[in-house]
């Protein structure tokens, strides 16, 4: 794709539309909006930034960068793993951050109504103030703002019992690729009036549309929680007792993580934090939480689900049953991205998704393939409920330059996107594809999904002026 | 839109691939496939009707007809409500009720596998066998095709606690409009892997693709459950009290239908039903189906949803605590679509919804529109908890001519359609677009996202071959 060169009047009538404080030019002041959390790899430089206030300015933005042929990336928080809002052909970068008031909790028909920039855990302590619950919790919910949740359909550790954030995702308002605004659901709660553009808009990774507003589903508040560590000494012990437990239980847990020993350790020494239970003798963690509506539901479900864990091979079963214990494990679990991204010059945080019975295959086959790379580490922590655990790859050695790790890790990430697929997963649960994926994408799905998908940005964005070049290349 | 008609070289070909027995041309068997139950006034006859028994045969048919230019229209059980299976442009109808084996019930996985022509009940007790759970629940549940469920992304009684059929569908196989075979989501359980192509599929009214296998998110079974049947002598008690039940409880019900006292009445009369308590006095009635664990749990519920809607101005609270007098109330409820369709030989059946909070204001504004149109009467029942109460327009004086009554019960049907649509509502919350509702979604969405809706359709059906005309007029 070729684009116009921003310039001295483009930025003028920037100025003109959001204000002269909301128009960044310099270098110092743009280069934060030139990469996510994926890493520097995907790092590229915007011309311009410009922070949107309201919807109006983002059509007028909107039909400038039509009419002058200048490409638009939409942006969040930036904690994105996938380089979605990365400014891969420069021009002008939309920030959202101003957009950030939670506009009304509605409690008669139970839903929120945001800007696209609420934090997303600001919006889960402001509803439970009214009793309410809102159900997305992505593992960035201190950072991470609604509206890129929606585009990312967000998952997080409450997936296996709630689903992921399209699950609840009522309506959106949106600013279209060319500038007309587009009203998709509302607070209303179902809905076959044509098709769904509201689903099509969910998870397009700002492709399709600037999303100005969002309304979320809430539920009645759960009543009490309770979380269940539950250490390993066999890392297949653990994988196979995460596929049979709720088939054995037929209770879906909130949430039902995993953590490899290797992550476990190397968290808790990187930031000096409390070891957990059997730490020394534990290959693999399962970390369930249960919601009930009192302690003695809770109590049998916590029994029945620690017998189950023990049947199948778990060394121990702890019960965190006070704030402050849940804290210290969540800590490690929460701590862990942080841990493989700034302890590691390189790294690859992987995302395949496979039906929940083919984790314990996945996991040996990718292994297998792993043996042929000299210096690559494939460690593993996610949410085995839904069968997406993170495949993370590590430089441990430190050997590879930049270039050939982005060689390697590629094909490995390749390989091991291949095997998921084959056992019938994805290359992407929850990150997206953005710019990293777009080559497994592509050989996971063959082309005629690819071309459907293609066709579809083109009746949204005839110019390709929206967020180009991402999930897919639009010149292939 | 033109298209060719199908020549005898044609039914030659179609005989080759469906096999003699599953071609049907003569008109007593073929005129079975001219209509749905949305009543004969979208009736059109189908040149020739094939019956599929594999996906191969599906393809191989697509090709033919964009080859020879000739329409196809899938039909599931012809249970539809909006016309979408009608043969509109004649051409071919594909039958898809020999393709109706329930492949699979992964009980690791939870989840089924089915062939697109499984009867959605049959699906439920299927599951039941093995202690799990199916939460789509179609008022034409013992009829209704799995893969029409999805198509229409039909509701249903259970949609206030369960959502609609698209919260159920994990993955789809699906022949394209041009004979591509399209692999949709799967056994795994979350995906951002590109734009949602499965979601896109999910009320598209099979116009996008032919459904070939349905993948369904399966639960643990249920415990126990309540129904509470209330009579209200006020109809604007019943109304209000149904938007602040769950507010008020913060439990989300199983079930909550609306019937007013017209239809409670014309129904058991006209079945020669057991009347319902109190149905002398009542106006309108809320019926609520409690899930719980134990009965201990379900009595909790029942207690504290009859007090509220006592509170609320209710007549008595009845529970119907055995099977026999739970069957006894559904049966009244299950029956009404059927008294209004057979004892009025002009009916209309509307498929607004709004948000919960606005069924009062919704249902008070339309029966003020509705007086300026002599011997048409507007009935309500339905689903109330999602705002999704049918509005019912009945010929009551049986004066009107048919094409009198088609004119009359658009124009009503628009005005109630563009009530609802200010109130933050849409057009059909279950039904579909299909022939009928056209004019109104055009009118309540505008043309922009009309516009992208026949931009989609021309990706995936490039000759305009698939079920062409529904949800929009093409050339329009």
């Amino acid at each position: 794709m070729e684009y116009n060169k921003v310039t001295a009047e483009t930025i003028e009538e920037l100025r003109r539309i959001f204000g002269e404080r909301n128009v960044l030019t310099e270098v110092e002041k743009i280069e934060p909006y030139s990469h996510d959390e994926s890493g520097t790899q995907f790092k590229h430089m915007p011309e311009v930034v410009v922070k949107a206030e309201n919807e109006d300015q983002i059509a007028q933005l909107m039909k400038l960068a039509n009419r002058e042929h200048i490409p638009v990336t939409p942006r969040g928080a930036g904690s994105g793993l996938a380089a979605s809002a990365v400014p891969l052909h420069g021009g002008i970068v939309l920030a959202m951050e101003k957009m950030n008031r939670i506009l009304e909790i509605d409690e008669v028909n139970m839903v929120a109504v945001c800007e696209p920039a609420v934090v997303t855990n600001d919006l889960c302590r402001a509803v439970a103030d009214k009793g309410l619950f809102y159900a997305g919790y992505p593992m960035s919910v201190e950072e991470s703002y609604i509206a890129s949740n929606v585009v990312t359909n967000a998952g997080g550790s409450k997936v296996v019992k709630y689903g992921s954030t399209r699950s609840h995702v009522l309506g959106l308002e949106c600013i279209s690729p060319t500038g007309e605004k587009l009203v998709l659901g509302g607070k209303r709660r179902k809905e076959t009036s044509g098709y769904s553009l509201l689903q099509l808009m969910i998870g397009s990774e700002g492709t399709l549309g600037i999303v100005t507003k969002v309304i979320v589903n809430l539920m009645p508040a759960p009543g009490v929680t309770v979380d269940l560590l539950v250490p390993f000494a066999n890392f297949d012990d653990a994988v196979k007792a995460s596929s049979n437990i709720i088939r054995t239980t037929k209770v879906y847990p909130v949430t039902m993580e995993f953590m490899d020993g290797f992550s476990v350790r190397e968290t808790t020494e990187y930031f000096n934090l409390p070891s957990l239970p059997a730490q020394d003798k534990a290959e693999a963690y399962l970390l369930f939480t249960f919601e009930g509506k009192n302690q003695e539901e809770l109590d049998e479900l916590a029994e029945k689900a620690g017998t189950a864990c023990l049947d199948m091979g778990a060394l121990d079963v702890f019960v965190a049953s006070t704030k402050t214990e849940s804290e210290k494990v969540w800590k490690v679990r929460t701590s862990m991205p942080d841990c493989v991204t700034t302890k590691y010059r390189h790294m690859l945080a992987g995302d395949v998704v496979v039906p929940r019975s083919e984790v314990a295959e996945f996991i040996a086959k990718t292994q297998d393939v792993m043996k042929k790379y000299t210096g690559l580490k494939l460690t593993f922590f996610g949410h085995i409920g839904d069968g997406n655990i993170h495949p993370n790859f590590l430089d441990t050695l430190g050997e590879y330059t930049d270039e050939e790790w982005l060689k390697v890790a590629e094909q490995a990430y390749g390989e091991v996107c291949m095997l998921g697929s084959q056992l019938g997963g994805t290359v992407s649960g929850e990150h997206g594809i953005g710019l990293g994926k777009k080559t497994v994408l592509r050989q996971t799905l063959g082309e005629y999904p690819i071309s459907l998908m293609k066709g579809i940005k083109k009746v949204f964005d005839p110019n390709s002026i929206l967020n180009p070049d991402k999930i897919f290349d639009l010149e292939q």
